[in-house]
């Protein structure tokens, strides 16, 4: 008798996310190999699949995506808070990342790959520095990523000079361009740190090798002025001036952009990345992300890395998101659950250029689920599951996830990595940190 | 052998939010009948407890005090969002509430109870209907709580006329004056739903009784004008003006003070009970907090009721207010972890009068006490205590709680109530609960 699937999910509540935001009330996945072969009614039969999971009572809905992260920034969370951005940089985050190597950048992203499957996000896009690093112990931890080296003007701890950041950056797309999970990105990391030949090198390579171009956009107040008196444009005219706009740029932050950069940035269909937590954190300000919407952009959500936030939780940051663009419109219609559950699945694959391959459970889409177990009081009754998932569901709730059709966490437990062993390495991390900042 | 504790916890770091604030590294609670008896190093002795609890690698702190919320309504959870407050209170809340009975209040509560219990609350203060099942549910559940039956101009679904809700709220402060967990305060609604006779009336009996008055103040800017046009003042003082104010007066929300107001309410010595969230999702307002700090005046957090947060986690809602008022004041010092820490445990006893009992771990006060498991990848490694707890750390990071000296929660089990039986009550009541509103 041949076995028809792989891999089963059955008993939920599916959110597919599809064109239609389909619900099957109590559904069936069925994977086959790394790919969603079936979704909807429960169909039985005798040796259907290799392995069952039962999500009764659960939602099944698509891994969620981190579209903007810094993942080895773990070991920095909580190292200083509450201070003015550049106390915070030039004396802990800085003088620390001058001393980071390989191996503290591979346990730091262990960390956070650990932290981000057991609040259910599936697919993450990061930008820091020994970025190989960073891709192996996601493709370890079997996590999907979008990985890029950072690049800026003055020297990387890890490359040294910018040949060598544009060298390492092709050497990464190279090295990881068949791999299943990984994809590389060219990654700049913002207008005022990066020369306009930097970042007109940038976009060119990644054009070439028809890959994003992730960068931080328009985040703070200062930054405006900056590039205002630097170059005598904002930071999205500075770079439509340039060349460099278009549907590869994945724009971080975007807290102060007015009407005609929005107008801009949809021309040219650049992407969206929202870090609502971390802008309040650092109080930058509030992006004005429904005003992007109805412009038609794609608008992802992300942590940002977890020294201002301080997690990589995405179910706090749909609470967090929908609740800010609430209060600073000061109407409650805004941001409705569904929308901003749509922004952490679909629209963060979409901004990742995914949306083939993740974002929603549909046929033929590779497999990243997760079940959410809502047999708990805060999640008993259930009235409307988009509510729940943003508005009440913790990242704890999250019970079992797939990615790529493996499952990566059954009942709670990491099957990749071995946590304990990732513990303690951060620990021994963090030791170092405490001497680099002393 | 006379044993010297009925139960010891130790192993843990121990925030005691103390006068001093005091970390006891790896420290012991120990605890005699109700009081904790030992706060200190660890002291050695065969049989000294007849229980021991490990903290090890874990946070030993106060157990959070939720200071507004409306519990029943956790059956009402997710039945309506995103939508203008009065559609929303008029289609789905009243319609329900007209509904509701003591049973439908009782089992709310109960689960309301394990919510908060199995997200490290320990005291919560309560406004609704049938507030006597309130009291039942929380004493079932083990919990400290100040209740009160709502108050207003209009026929209640429970008392009927304002006479007998006087008579019901005078019936629970003598039913309940001896109970060790249960309190009774007096609740008018809000000066926009009871009249000057009423918040009178509402006055003396709690002075009488030298009790709280609990009311939701200066909610949305709609109050203020409403207020204003009725009488001729602002909402405080309005209540200065009818003798009401003083130290007895809890007021929840407290949005729209101006300087004038928040003098008055300083030279009161009234107590305010901050709602971040619900604000946010209501879109009401933001609070001015730091402000109402700056004068002196008590602040305590709440998660008001769950059907406009929609839960009552008070870690989801420290991170919140910590971020919300950074990016009000475009200041990311303001609102620190350690004085949002204070804000939900300490300042949360004060406002309800309960600094003598609860709040913080100090020798003779009553032991309530909650466990936070660190070991887990987004708490580790920990370099400050207050930031994890505020930034990282959630709900179902506590695994032990203590109330009362009677252990509540043991490695996330609820040993006071039968979680999977009030679930199923709680479906029960969301299917009447559709039907009501159809």
């Amino acid at each position: 008798m041949t076995v028809e699937y792989d891999l089963i999910i059955k008993n939920g509540m599916i959110l597919t996310l599809d064109p239609g935001d389909t619900i099957i009330e109590n559904g069936m996945i069925g994977i086959k190999k790394d790919r969603i072969a079936h979704v909807g009614r429960i169909v039985e039969g005798p040796g259907q699949a290799l392995k069952v999971i039962d999500a009764k009572g659960g939602i099944i809905l698509p891994g969620l995506v981190n579209a903007h992260t810094h993942a080895a920034m773990s070991l920095f969370r909580g190292l200083a808070d509450d201070l003015p951005l550049m106390d915070w940089l030039n004396h802990y985050i800085f003088p620390a990342e001058a001393k980071m190597d390989a191996d503290f950048v591979y346990t730091g992203t262990l960390l956070a790959c650990a932290e981000m499957i057991l609040s259910g996000t599936t697919t993450f896009c990061d930008m820091y520095l020994f970025e190989d690093e960073t891709a192996k112990a996601a493709k370890q931890a079997g996590m999907r990523c979008l990985a890029g080296e950072v690049l800026y003007d003055f020297p990387s701890p890890n490359y040294g000079s910018i040949e060598n950041g544009f060298k390492y950056t092709r050497h990464l797309i190279d090295k990881w361009k068949n791999d299943p999970l990984i994809s590389i990105a060219v990654e700049p990391h913002s207008p005022y740190t990066c020369s306009p030949e930097l970042l007109q090198r940038a976009s060119e390579l990644a054009m070439a090798h028809n890959i994003p171009l992730v960068i931080h956009m328009a985040e703070t107040r200062h930054e405006i002025s900056e590039i205002r008196e630097k170059y005598g444009r904002s930071p999205f005219a500075h770079l439509d001036h340039l060349g460099v706009l278009g549907p590869h740029v994945i724009a971080d932050h975007c807290v102060f952009v007015d009407e005609k950069e929005m107008d801009l940035m949809a021309r040219n269909r650049v992407k969206v990345v929202h870090n609502p937590e971390s802008n309040m954190k650092l109080a930058s300000g509030i992006a004005p992300i429904p005003a992007l919407m109805k412009k038609g952009i794609t608008v992802a959500l992300g942590t940002d890395g977890c020294a201002s936030n301080n997690d990589l939780d995405l179910f706090s940051e749909m609470d967090t998101a929908a609740k800010l663009h609430k209060i600073a419109a000061m109407d409650p219609t805004v941001m409705d659950a569904r929308s901003v559950l749509k922004m952490a699945t679909l629209n963060g694959a979409k901004a990742l250029g995914m949306e083939k391959i993740t974002g929603s459970l549909e046929i033929g889409k590779k497999a990243d689920v997760i079940v959410v177990n809502t047999n708990k009081p805060h999640l008993t009754p259930l009235y409307n599951p988009f509510s729940h998932l943003v508005y009440a569901a913790k990242g704890s709730d999250v019970v079992h996830s797939i990615i790529n059709g493996r499952v990566v966490m059954e009942n709670r437990t990491l099957l990749t990595l071995d946590l304990e062993e990732v513990m303690e390495k951060a620990w021994e991390k963090a030791i170092a940190v405490k001497t680099w900042i002393a």
